[in-house]
């Protein structure tokens, strides 16, 4: 194996802890990196150095943010009385997308997974709770993936909030729009006739 | 179009300017950093600057390194009569890798592209030009690839040495080692036929 000089070896060894990034890859960024010469090593250093030091979770709903509360829960106009439980920040954002939701967020950081030993604890489960005891709430959506995972962390979302009055809804489940129904893998199309509606 | 915190942003553009990384590779490198517990963001922030303050072109070959002359000059036991001619310190490291080679290198940092106003002037020539004029060197093996631009760059270097009583020679193209004779293209198999050797 021939060896690179040693701060190169280092570049390409962090670059390569990326998820989806490989060694070879890692590589062609490194070179990407040393060839470049308008300071870009320096510029990705700078911003590296910045997000670590002022990123932080929103206390509220727990998303990455500049400031705490974060943009989201500063808004004045969105809708205070429903809370969209998500996975990530990264779910968060593409609900919001979606423009369909003017409501409140509420980001688990996980999803309880016992094959990965993540349980109930290890999310943001708790401060949901107390967002939840501080009245206001009428209505949770839980918007976590139809995975195991997901369905397993909805589950216990659901029955947490049994007996509290809430009304608890989950996304549906369903052929995605646009797709040819042949195509659609058995348990999406036997989902979506169960949960047929009424037309 | 829904807005990230500043911050986040930025970090996501200046990922989304490495080769190959789209602005949603981009959100997910960002969102994987932004995730890790690790301290990840300060360790590559790191590496980066002391790539951009450490890492220097070896004064020699060109090569990148974190010393001048590099860990390939310093060398004892290599050929100091044959110089490997490559486009960049990767192809550099490829021919290196095949064990095959104990020679010098030189790297030209680019290959002539009049389409990208890439001229003989903006690669590492003239250092060429001082090494082989310095004498030692018997032979300058051209290893730029079978493109456009290496052709052109291979002829370039092969007329500026014409008269100079050195032996240049090309790498080798055709068939590549364990592949299908009916699927190479046209233009290779052309090539291995014309420049067949004695067997």
């Amino acid at each position: 194996m021939v060896k690179l000089s040693p701060t190169i070896q280092q570049l390409v060894d962090v670059l390569a802890q990326l998820p989806g990034i490989g060694r070879k890859t890692a590589m062609r960024l490194a070179f990407y990196i040393l060839r470049d010469q308008s300071g870009y090593a320096l510029k990705l250093a700078d911003i590296l150095s910045r997000t670590a030091a002022s990123v932080v979770h929103c206390e509220r709903c727990g998303n990455f943010a500049d400031e705490s509360p974060c943009q989201f829960c500063q808004q004045t106009n969105r809708d205070r009385g429903t809370i969209c439980v998500v996975a990530s920040a990264q779910d968060m954002l593409a609900i919001e997308q979606t423009g369909e939701y003017r409501g409140d967020y509420h980001v688990l950081h996980g999803l309880i997974s016992p094959l990965q030993g993540i349980g109930p604890d290890d999310l943001q489960i708790a401060s949901l709770v107390r967002r939840v005891a501080a009245g206001e709430v009428r209505e949770l959506i839980l918007a976590t993936s139809p995975s195991v995972e997901g369905e397993a962390t909805a589950l216990y979302v659901k029955r947490l909030f049994a007996h509290s009055g809430l009304v608890v809804t989950r996304i549906a489940s369903g052929v995605p729009m646009g797709s040819e129904l042949e195509f659609a893998d058995k348990a999406t199309l036997g989902r979506s006739l169960l949960q047929r509606r009424d037309y």
